[in-house]
């Protein structure tokens, strides 16, 4: 059925994607630096330009490689868009529950809010109360709540100035787009809404006092006010 | 430079990934269930066959779809080696350390412990058990202590019945490779190595009690027993 000569998964390819990581891992190549081009990898690994395009194509979904057009490929930089695909496809397909991202975005998040207290900058403490006050200020714009809430923990997890960190809570974000409206129509009673935005600030200025305790217990708090939401 | 008609990233196979993703989505396909194949959806999208292949490769580098050999195309089951190549890459190209790995590690695996506490079957409490004492018998052959010290954390995130936990360990397998044996050798002591492994088999030992305060100290405890090897 397929012309292709090797599929994805196939040895050949698996081999010029291995021939490639290696090659940055011995170069000790860094984020922005260029190959050398299909061709020039097909030639020394004898296999064919097809094979190499496929196993470039792989490595670029990947985000191990930048393919921009027609110049150069470039090393990466890590992206949190290859876990959130996984992530996405594994509830759509029912593979994972939503109580299961759940529980896992929990403890992460409970350590980030810790880390957060302890190593922010002055212009992270301030960026995070200031969303803790928009998501109040907007709360019957529910778009912007969303996305005042989603830059609320990207910015948390920047703070902890530990790139997993921030790369796995980036991962997270479709799945809040979704998740955020949806808690929020659930939340008909006005001191439940006010109770959530409560939390948001309270979480902020633990982290703006470097109090890690109170930053990880509100965090918790807050993770405990809504996961009825999302389990409904 | 490339005969490439539309790069990775470029709108078209990006459209084409979408579209495959929502073809997925909206027929509630499930893992193994077959998807049409590259020409069908090249002519309903009206891209070229070279455009669809791209996303095919792109959604099977993600293993979002499953393509073998000459068969359809499978939507694919959730795997830990998309997170897996993504950290691999992090590390090598020096975007993230290992103190980071091991700080995020940690995290998910204190909660790791508890959850499995609580949820292990008899049968998952009898393997944890059984590899905390292969390491102690094993403890001469590096090979074989890293074997069943990745064994053994993956059989606890299994045990949470969280199947985005169990996939997060696995991505963490390929570094395990590595730091297992580098923080073995540099335990010269006979005492520091008995303390590791005994610390396994007290997180054992608590898994199968179902005592999960006491796992998730056990865990901490071997974190913090460890991670000095991991940075020196």
């Amino acid at each position: 059925m397929s012309t292709r000569p090797v599929e994805i998964g196939g040895s050949l390819v698996d081999l010029a994607v291995q021939a490639v990581r290696n090659h940055i891992r011995d170069h000790d190549l860094k984020v922005g630096d260029s190959l050398p081009g299909e061709g020039q990898f097909a030639t020394s690994l004898g296999v064919s330009r097809a094979v190499m395009r496929e196993a470039f194509g792989a490595l670029a979904a990947l985000r191990l490689l930048d393919v921009g057009n027609g110049r150069r490929a470039r090393v990466g930089a890590i992206d949190g868009s290859v876990m959130g695909a996984s992530l996405e496809h594994a509830v759509t397909t029912s593979q994972i529950s939503v109580a299961d991202v759940w529980d896992v975005r929990r403890t992460l998040e409970v350590r980030i809010a810790a880390l957060a207290a302890e190593r922010r900058s002055a212009e992270q403490a301030e960026q995070i109360l200031a969303l803790a006050e928009a998501m109040v200020r907007d709360q019957g714009d529910m778009a912007r709540v969303t996305a005042h809430d989603t830059a609320f923990h990207q910015v948390l997890a920047a703070a902890t100035g530990n790139v997993l960190f921030a790369q796995i809570v980036r991962s997270f974000a479709p799945q809040m787009e979704v998740a955020v409206p949806k808690a929020w129509e659930t939340r008909h009673a006005q001191e439940e809404k006010a109770g959530i935005l409560s939390l948001h600030r309270r979480i902020a200025r633990a982290i703006a006092d470097g109090d890690s305790g109170n930053a990880a217990a509100a965090m918790e708090a807050h993770f405990d006010a809504s996961i009825g939401d999302h389990l409904r």
